[in-house]
């Protein structure tokens, strides 16, 4: 099977790089049906889920608790939720082709070989995408947009670290960087589409 | 104009791709043409040039001597290179659609807004690479190519640095990183050129 992970700064459009991508491929793609995937194995809410998997296995266990304690409770959970993951990512992954955006499944998948694709972009761009996405009532400031953008990365940088001994977002962890910024992202997907088959071509001749 | 610069660590085949993408896409190809256009305008020799070119204003000048002596013939000789550089870069930019390949084009030629390409690979690769060039007599070890590699992309980040407080190679600072390890480069290229298109369509529209 052919995989592409996309890791990606928040408000960077990789996810819809991941979606057009998919679809100009006409490959199976997951997103969010990683977290439901998981719930449905675990009988357990699928917003926890999410919320957990975007958290490092020790960062919900109040700190004078100790990182000793490996079998509480709550790292236990986390562990577990960890295991379905792979579980799942592994099922997505031998099932059919496939685009798969975040949840580290770069590291995860990485003996399946993925083509690793990373989206990045200038603050000024991540700021007005997410603004676009705001709703009706919601008027963030341009300064807490970035607060949030640059605490959500945090996040991931965390979780990513704790998979891979490299810096999430440093270059030579992935195959191609795409810098988003000022790009209307539907007019360069099926260039990264093309260059994807050349890839998958290459490695599987 | 539209132009493309690549920046490229040394044995990453940044220079091949360069001039397959400039024959995908029928535009100019400039690479060593840059040392011979300054050489001619100075009346000096291109070896000499190029030697020059790649190392900053001051590294040629003794310590002892001092950075502050700033009309050093030494030093002058260097800046004037710099100034027919630039002039140089200015006529091929202005002249066609181009590629050109490193001497910091992307930079001094940063009001042209040219499509920033990064290519990179792994160590493994760059050595392979780059003992396939040795010619017959030459027999590097992988260690002894290993320092050169990282000698002459240490020259490259000096040379950068002085253009722009940014580090050469972050990915920041180019629109698409290019990691060609273990890749086919004749094969990518369509695809890096579709890319190419659709990112000028975007900036041109």
């Amino acid at each position: 099977m052919n995989i592409i992970t996309i890791s990606r700064e928040f408000g960077s459009g990789g996810r819809e790089i991941g979606k057009r991508l998919a679809d100009a491929l006409g490959w199976a793609y997951y997103d969010k049906e990683i977290e439901i995937g998981i719930a449905r194995r675990m009988n357990m809410d699928e917003n926890f889920i999410a919320g957990a998997i975007d958290r490092s296995v020790t960062a919900n266990i109040p700190l004078h608790f100790g990182r000793t304690i490996a079998n509480s409770y709550a790292m236990k959970q986390q562990v577990d939720i960890l295991v379905e993951k792979q579980r799942v990512l592994e099922e997505f992954a031998t099932a059919s082709d496939c685009v798969i955006v975040g949840r580290a499944a770069d590291v995860i998948l990485s003996e399946y070989e993925p083509l690793k694709i990373f989206v990045y972009a200038d603050m000024e761009y991540k700021i007005n995408r997410c603004q676009g996405y705001a709703e009706v009532g919601e008027n963030p400031t341009r300064r807490e947009m970035e607060k949030a953008i640059k605490k959500i990365d945090s996040g991931r940088m965390k979780y990513h670290s704790m998979f891979l001994d490299a810096d999430w977002g440093d270059k030579r962890h992935y195959h191609l960087c795409v810098n988003t910024s000022g790009i209307e992202i539907k007019k360069i997907v099926p260039a990264i589409a093309q260059y994807a088959r050349c890839w998958f071509d290459n490695q599987n001749k």
